[in-house]
Parts: C-alpha cells; structure tokens; sequence
C-alpha cells in the first residue's frame, strides 16, 4: 500500500439512465465505506417534454434534463459523505462516470442551452440520452457516405455505427433545429461536461471520445465527409469540439469552490477525466492489463479488452487506443440483450402455475426456474435458441437480427426454454472470445461484475461453457467503485491505473471452475449454436425478410382508422 | 329423399379412446335425434394392469379391456334410443367407427385371450391401444428390412411406418409372449371385432385393412417377407387374418339376437362394415367424391381425400384403393400436432396477467389470446414458426423433427408467439395440399369437422391461407354421424355412400371465405415458411442432432444414482 494512502478516500460518481450513485472509497484497499443514490427529478422524457412546455415528443426521443445531473451530484454525495462519517479532509479526489452517447449542447460558458428561455421548449436542447433514436436515418446516412468514401475509421466501429453515436445525434439538430445548433458552442458528452463543471476546465476523456465521439488516431472524421454529409456541417468538430483529449485517469483540474461547498469536501482536490459507466468497472475487478477480459453482465452485456498489440477483429463494436487504460489498446464487444432476454422471459412465458409455486416456496421466478434447470442433464432439454432478441451487436453488428428456437416438443417446459435462452448468451460469449483470440488478441482471463452475478447458476453455465474461470467482482457498486479508482490515480495516490487497481479493486479468484463432463457436453449444443450462427448470422435471409414483413405490417396499422 | 326413409333410423356408434358414444340419425336428411356417451370401465391401462394382477406395466405401454367396449356399445345404444324416442322398428341399420391400430387378439370364437384364466395376467393377451408403442423396435426392424428388399408396399405408407401399425404389435407379440400368439386365432382391429361380435360373421374393413393392416391391391406383406422378418412369422396373415375384405358401406350381416335383445332392436338389422374413426367424417361432411378434401382438425389433424386415380405422392401418410369411399383411391395426410400445439402453449407459455385478465373478462384464455391477435396486421409479430411439436408426419415423415420459432424480440407478446403457432399450423396444411395437386391429384374443395372449429379466428385463417373456401361441419358428433351413414348404405337405404352422405351429411357451404388482401399478406409469411420448411426438413442436420443430444441426456439421466 503506498504510503499516506491508508486513510485517505475518493469519490466514486456513476450516473445511470435515472440516477446518480455516490460512493465513499478507502484508497488503500478500496472498501467502499458509503453510498447514496439520488433519482433525477425529471427521469426520462420520452412522451412530453416535461420540462418544458409539455408538448408531445416524436418516438424515437428519450431526453433528459441537464440541472438534475446536477442537483443529483449535489446530492448524492454530500449524502454519501454524511454516511460515511470519513474527515472531508481525508478526501483526495473524485472521479466520474456516466452513460455514454448522452450528450448535451451549451455556450461557451457551458451552461445548457435549454436553459435559455427561447429554447425551452426545444427538444434539441436538452440532453439527447444514450437511447434516444431520433438520428437513425441520420446515422444510416454517415454509414453509407463513410463506406462509399471507404472512410478508415468505419472499420474501427465494425463497419457500421448506431443512432446512439454522437455524430448522428448532433446532425439531427443541425437539420431538425438549426437554430439551436447555431446557437451552440460545445458539443458535449455529459461526462465531460460534468467533469467541466466540477472544475471549471473543458477537456475531453479519451475512452469515451474513442468509443462514442469517434476520435482516432488524433483525429476526427474529417471537414470534407462532413461537408458531403451536409452542406455547413463540416465544422462541427473543428467548431464546436476542439478541447483537449486526456487519457484515462489524468486529472482534469481541482475541484470548483462552489461544487466543494455544496459537497462540503475541500476545495482544488482532483477531479478525474471521465469514463464511460461500463468500461469503469474493468478498474473495479483490476482488469486493465492486456489479455484481462472484463465482462459486464447486466440487461445487456458489454465485454472489455485491454491488449498489448492492435489488430483488426472484425464484429468488434470499438477499438481505441487507451480506451479501457492508457498504454493499451481497448476492444469492446457488446451482446445487445442479455438481463433483458431473461427478464422478457419472465414477462411473457412463464405461466401462472410457476407464479404460484414459486410464491408458495418464497422462491423468486428466476430462481424457481433456475432449481427446475438446475435437475436437468445438459442437453436434456433437446433445444438451443439463438440470443438476438434485441438484435446482435458483437460479432455479426447487426441490429435487424432475431431471436430464434429450435427443439420444442409437447414436452418442453418452461425451465427448458428459459435454460436455452440462457445457454445462448453465454454461447454468444463464447463466440466473442473465440473471435478475439482467432484474430491474434489473446483472452487470458475473464474477470465479470454487474447485476447477474447473483445468478449462481448462469455464472457456472459461463465457466462451463467457456472453459474458462470466471473471477467476480466483490462489491455490487463495481460501476462507482471504478470511478472512485480512476480518482486516486488522478490525485496521485497511486502512479498508475493498474496499481490502483490492483490495491482498490479485486475479485473473488477464480469463482466458478469449469467442469470438464459438462464443457464436454455443452460443446455439443455450442456446435449447433454456431451452426446456426453462421447460418442466420449471415446467410438465411428469414430474419431480414420477416422484419421487412413487420415493417410493411407496422406501415399498414399506422394507416387504420384512429390510429395515431 | 329415397322413397320409405323419412322415418326410418340408423345408429352411428363412435369408439374414442376413453368412451363409446351412440347416435340415432333420421335417414332421411341425416338429423341426430338423440345421442349416449358410455365410459370403458378401466379406460386406458398404461401403468398397471388394473384389469388382471396389477402389476407395473413398461413404459410404452397402452391397453386396454374387450369386455369395456362391449358394456360400453350396449350401455350407450340403449340409452341413445331411450333418449331418442323413436320406435325401434323404425330403425334399419347400426355402423361403427373406433381408433384405429387398435388391435385384439382372440380365439375362433371371437373370445379375447385376455378372458382366458391363464392369460389374465399377461398384458399381449388384452387390447393393444393405437398409442401402445411397445413394439418400436419391432416397427424399425420391418422398416429397414422393407427398404433393403425394396418392398413395393413401403411406398404406399410414405416409406416408413409407425410403431402404432398393426404389424409390430402383433410382431411384438409373437417375440414377447410366444404363448399368447400361439393360442390367438385371430388377429384383429376391434371395429372388426365389433362387427364380428355384432353379427357373428367375420370380415375385415376395406378402409381399416389399407391403412392399418397393410393390405395393399388385394395382398398382404409376403410369407417371404414375414419369415425373414422373424423366423416362424411368416404365416401371420395366412393363419390369423385370412377372412374376407368387404368394401366401405358393405352389410356384415344382421343384428345378433342377444346384442338385438340388449340393445331394445329388431334382430337381423344391417350391420355395416366398420370404419378408422377420423375418416368416417368424410360421409358427414359429404366429402366422399373425388376432389372432396375432409379435415378432421383436432388434437391432432388429419386430411383424407378420394381421387378418381392413383398417382405417386411423396409424403403421403397412406394410399389405399376404396379407403375412404369404395370406388377411389383415399389418400390420407396427417399433422401429428395441432390442437395439441395450441393446448401446450396455454399450459406451458402463458404468463399470469393473462390468465387474470382472461378470468376477469369471462373469457377462456384461447378465446383472451385469439381476441389480442385479431387486433393484429398479418405479419406484425415478425415471426414465423415451424409446427412440428410432435414431428412432421406430412409430407416429411420424419418424427424426429421438431418446432421452430424465429422472429423473436423484446417486444414479442404471447399472443404474437400463439399467432405464429397458429399460422404454422395453417402453413402446414397448405404444403399438404399444394403436395397433392403437384402431384396430379386434385384438390377441388375443403371441408372441415372436429374440435377446433369452435375457434373462427383459425378458420379463417386456414381459408385466407390456404387461399380456399372452408366449408364447415353441421354437427358435432360428425364421426358417430358419420357411421349412421354407412349404416344407411349398408341397410339399402341409399344405392351407395354419396347420395347418402348428399341426403344425410353436409355442411355450411363457404362458411370462411379467404380474403384476397389477407391471403396476399399471408403469402409472404408462407414463402419464409416454406423456405423453412425445405431447410430443416430435408437439409439441415440441427433439429436430428438436439434429439440425439437430448437421447445421450436422458441415458446419463437414467444412470443417475436414484433414477428408476
């Protein structure tokens, strides 16, 4: 432990899509002494925009209210620290993460532009959340120029981009609201913005600038593509995003005098550059050294990997140098559903005699599903599903791909299905790690946080079947915790992130085991999962053809009578 | 109306496998006037042999007792007739349908082994129920044999046979129980049985014996054939079945005295030649001409249909000269799961809220779901299914195959899920029917009877998809109804089946009329069925590889400490 360290604490700030989540961090070990969470006071607007003058928003809108980020920072952790009951003046840094993609457009002063009275009801004015879609013909439009003009970077995005970019979401105002656009100085990620606000200085932070703002090799996409994108368009980096890009964990400046008395911590201590809420946990589970892959395994699933060498793998989502730790080159894979398919599970098939037996046993659903699983052989259940309910992200990027089973008979239980479907997510893990390693990026272990951790039976199903350990996070906060690391590297507690993490994260070694008898047995179904992977992946034209078939149906129903 | 029928009467007697149910019907015009369901005493014994020792019964086992439907035709006749009013010299005539493949070994008399003290115990020695699967193997071995000699008759059965045929019933017979085939007479389907025991004269049903017997163009699998099956078998036919075939709607002879005594009938009335009970709804629905398709859609589905001549049709479940109607050639399809499907999907998939929501509204949950999917365009779901939860027996004849659902996202509902079921189910029969007019035999008309017809939501979609009128049955108990009309022949009421299925069956002619938009719609999900279909059931190893999977799984299960 380096000296002076053991009484010292960080904070920890993990911005969710509702809340904000403080945590009080001890720097010499990392145990999180304290939290508090607080709930943005507008949530999500994506009916009406509450905020302003109420009126209907398009669909595909999902925005949010800049002055609740920071009520919630205020909030949080000056609770936190009040839990903690830590000396304010033990308190050496703060760092921060958030969703990434969510961005937010301000003067020069960076005060949002929706504040200003004449653009309060103007939905481009507010924050645009990770998952608001109202560039998606936009974001089809950069793809089809970029792979036109053969555009280099495109490769490192895996050949396409979503609407949930920034690029994307930022042409849409220019075209949908030129008044705000014009009107607006800096193009931010919220991340930045908040560590701007924390002390007074605009810079940018690397991982997310790669991953999100599509900053590589030094530079941005360049004025001519813009330009051909969109006549007056082509300065919009050079414009409106021309602040210094810092590596993870370098310190953006000292803490403002005013958020200090709010937080009551001292003034000037270091405020970290931000992190992307996923990527942070990787410093959690002290796995930012090359060939260590972090999995993040919630609704949906995000895998992490730091590696020496760069290497083109085709299907990864994002590739940037310094991305998930400085002096590395981060990969990131994505599964687009994975909580979620379990969750849509429990939703929609499980019928009521379940509901009640498990009610009568004071069992949850999923556990009840999981001990009915749990009696069964490996393969008993005859069926293997295809995990692309919300389409795939790694390694086929393709959003417009389905879920699929095959196997049911009269017999197939509701346990059956529910085990297949989880079977699929961890082949479809398999599938990203074998895909990694094929391509020269070796996958030497697997470190795993996030919310299915408490599922004991799928953290096995994963060993199994990527007969691979699997080491878990110690601490449900992993997210808040990683930003409270990349503190301590900036206050300099530690010289570097992997000391850092080294000393303040960790994980319970080697957790789940595979078992040689079951691997053996799920390579069997994993043989007819990738068979069908490659088969709908990227060869049967069904699930393309039938979301074509919904498309003309949804067209249909939009015309009736009454309809909206 | 024939001169003379206005007030006369004929008994329909339909044999299910848990009850006998009795109808009278008026033959002039076919009404039922009176109808008696009659349970068999110790229903289905498929776990112990409750009617003799009780002991523990093999799994594949299914059987049942000959003095059950005895009781059961003079119990249900008698109180039909009570029930009816109607003069017992009025009627004329008495048919029987009953499953078929139900098989009955006795002595030259006609008495079951079974009653014989010292095979009372020995389960070969009762009724062989048509889901007895005890003689599998024997069914693979007289398969494989049949394609290694190129058996002419192989054909006529789609190239393969069901364990449930005749033949590996009474094959297992002669390897388990040497001495109950030693001391059997005579081999039988019980509706021979029954009219034998009702007249006291012994023939065989031209129907019954094509389809289950395998008496194909006036000869039975050869001697040769049988003894390289199983040296001593050879003779089975020769010496155990070897009386006369009579053709559909033939007269057994007359009503036995005693029978005549039990029942309140005249002695001597025409007894009809007996019939497999799915097809005896073709008489009721008037579908006995060629070009007349009859679909009995139930648990599950079987479509018969007359042609003026034969031709070769791959997939065909079973081919037989006067098989349905004496005069033309029946062909018989079948889909082995329909009502079924449906029947697993409420038990097994459908969420709580929905059963909650069914029961407030007073509505069944078929009824909750069929409504929710009304609301629907054609193809909104996005999905598309393949419908064989219990294999495909038409036009693959493969049982190993199994269900398939593609399409699924997070925005899938239950009804989305039973809507797809459904069109798979509809899609299914289509492929039959487009397999017979490519193959030259026409289809000219569809009529329908059976349990699902309650569920007009699926009949108009077997309409719009199958682009044809559907005309319906106009009773429910069609099949009993049925029988009463091949009693009316037999008693020379009508000079031969089609006047009197014209004078006595019928139906509501065009009751679903397909839409053209609908159809057009439904095309297109039909094309990725199809294409489907072709993929899985011929080409595709994946569906053949999960049921060997699943084979070795439940061979480990078996082997588990505690596993019976």
């Amino acid at each position: 432990m380096p000296a002076g360290t053991q009484d010292r604490y960080t904070i920890g700030l993990d911005f969710g899509t509702l809340s904000a989540r403080a945590v009080v961090v001890r720097v010499g070990d990392g145990t999180v002494v304290a939290e508090a969470v607080h709930d943005f006071a507008h949530g999500v607007m994506d009916r009406t925009l509450d905020a302003g003058d109420g009126h209907t928003l398009p669909p595909d809108f999902a925005l949010e209210v800049p002055a609740d980020y920071i009520e919630a920072i205020e909030r949080s952790v000056h609770d936190a620290m009040q839990a903690s009951g830590v000396d304010p003046e033990a308190v050496i840094g703060l760092g921060v993460d958030a969703t990434s993609s969510t961005v937010v457009v301000t003067d020069a002063q960076g005060t949002p532009l929706c504040e200003r009275p004449e653009f309060a009801n103007n939905p481009h004015a507010y924050i645009k959340l990770w998952k608001h879609h109202g560039g998606q013909s936009q974001a089809e439009r950069i793809v089809e120029l970029a792979r036109q003009r053969e555009e280099s970077w495109l490769g490192r995005y895996g050949g396409t981009l979503s609407s949930e970019m920034l690029l994307p979401k930022i042409l849409e105002t220019f075209e949908e609201a030129p008044e705000v656009y014009a009107a607006t100085e800096e193009v931010l990620d919220v991340l930045d913005w908040l560590t701007w606000k924390l002390t007074g200085r605009l810079t940018y932070a690397a991982g997310d600038s790669g991953y999100k703002r599509m900053y590589q090799d030094g530079s941005y996409p360049s004025r001519d593509f813009l330009e051909a994108l969109a006549p007056g368009f082509g300065g919009v980096f050079e414009e409106k995003m021309s602040h210094e890009v810092l590596p993870l964990g370098a310190r953006v400046g000292g803490l403002d005098a005013e958020f200090a008395r709010a937080f009551g911590l001292p003034e000037g201590i270091a405020v970290a550059s931000g992190n992307i809420d996923a990527h942070v946990h990787a410093a959690s589970v002290d796995a930012v050294r090359p060939g260590q892959l972090t999995g993040i395994l919630g609704t949906s699933v995000c895998w992490v990997l730091p590696s020496a060498r760069y290497h083109d793998v085709p299907g990864t989502f994002g590739v940037v140098d310094g991305g998930i730790a400085d002096g590395s080159w981060g990969f990131e894979c994505g599964q687009s559903a994975v909580g979620d398919c379990f969750a849509w599970f429990i939703e929609n098939c499980v019928p009521a005699s379940y509901i009640a037996e498990a009610e009568e046993r004071g069992l949850t659903v999923f556990g009840l599903l999981a001990e009915k699983a749990a009696q069964q052989e490996i393969g008993e259940h005859g069926l293997v599903a295809l995990d692309w309910w919300n389409g795939n992200r790694s390694i086929l990027v393709d959003g417009n791909l389905t879920g699929l089973m095959v196997g049911q008979t009269l017999a197939t239980t509701p346990e059956d299905q529910y085990r297949a479907i989880q079977e699929a997510c961890c082949f479809g893990a398999r599938v990203i790690i074998e895909n990694f390693e094929e391509h020269g990026v070796p996958v030497d272990e697997i470190r795993v946080a996030g919310g299915l951790l408490k599922d004991s039976f799928l953290m096995q199903m994963y060993a199994d079947i990527t007969r691979r350990p699997l080491s878990t996070a110690t601490v449900v906060q992993a997210g808040a915790q990683g930003s409270a690391i990349f503190a301590a590297v900036a206050a300099g507690a530690y010289p570097d992130l992997p000391s850092a993490a080294a000393s303040m994260g960790g994980v319970v070694e080697n957790a789940y085991v595979p078992r040689e008898e079951a691997s053996r047995q799920y390579d069997r179904l994993y043989e007819q999962y990738r068979h069908l992977y490659e088969l709908f992946g990227r060869e049967d034209p069904t699930m393309h053809a039938l979301k074509e078939i919904r498309r003309d149906a949804m067209a249909r129903r939009a015309l009736r009578p009454g309809a909206r």
